[in-house]
């Protein structure tokens, strides 16, 4: 950020008064302008015991298998972002059934919440950021070529919780390592 | 928004080629400016079977009673934001134990996230932005002066919770209506 979205003027970078963060500041009109973490909803959808996935066909992880999910839009709630990114990528009905993993990533400052949903006939595609969709058996899940540690943690939980068919809320943070890819 | 924040051009609202929203776009340095919901972290701070509740000492409803929240900043997880300000709003230390409501406020744009927290010491205070803090035991809170929907449901959940002892998280949504305070 470097201009004030309110009335152009270049903003500053400081600590406002009665605050204790840095914020981006306009010295003309005064508005403090206030950076928040995205929200990235997403399903796990399932027909007849098989999990359906996403190649991509967008960067980042252009190739790498993922699931339907993506930034909560404005005016929606977190199950109508899943489900809308569901339609969107993986051209898929759903029935939301109940929130299932949120998972932290706080070094690129988003909240990631994934869906257990059911597919609602059957049917689905490839969507304009999706090359294939194909619906895998939990052992078939190409454990190696899965797009983001959100999306891996998520399966991974699933296929565990599948075996007791329990599928508790789980919270949990990924960090940022040295090292690491993202 | 009225000027792009990263060249200071004026922007246009509309729908993005590939995009189906209307969207702040640059017509200059073409930058789309997305945006977002934001999360209200917060908790519901227990000691000794009694309820912490701050009462505002800012607007909107200055002098309702309310459980600490507020808005997650970037860099943190939701547990951390929730613990934050039960420290700023109630000068209490708190161990986050569990998530418990998370209520979609589509309307205004927010998902507020609750957890079930307990005070490490059994001390509290008035933040800046509280008038004052009490423990209340469920049957002493003031029903009729809590601040915002989202933590009167949430206490609302927390009081019939603790006759089971059982916590389930719980999802919803409080929906604008015509006549509606807020």
């Amino acid at each position: 950020m470097k201009y004030c979205s309110t009335c152009g003027h270049p903003v500053e970078h400081r600590v406002p008064s009665g605050d204790n963060r840095h914020r981006y500041v306009c010295p003309s009109c005064e508005t403090i302008h206030y950076q928040n973490p995205r929200i990235v909803a997403g399903t796990v959808p399932v027909w007849e015991g098989r999990i359906l996935l996403c190649r991509r066909a967008i960067e980042p992880r252009y190739g790498y298998w993922t699931l339907p999910a993506g930034f909560m839009e404005n005016s929606e709630t977190t199950d109508e972002a899943a489900a809308r990114e569901t339609r969107e990528e993986a051209l898929a009905e759903v029935t939301i059934d109940e929130l299932y993993t949120i998972i932290h990533v706080p070094h690129i400052d988003q909240v990631h919440m994934f869906y257990r949903a059911t597919l609602t006939d059957g049917r689905y595609g490839a969507g304009e950021e999706s090359l294939e969709t194909e619906l895998f058996e939990p052992h078939d899940i190409p454990w190696d070529e899965i797009s983001f540690p959100t999306v891996k943690r998520t399966l991974e939980h699933f296929v565990e919780d599948m075996r007791s068919n329990r599928f508790p809320v789980r919270v949990s943070d990924i960090r940022h390592r040295m090292g690491d890819k993202r």
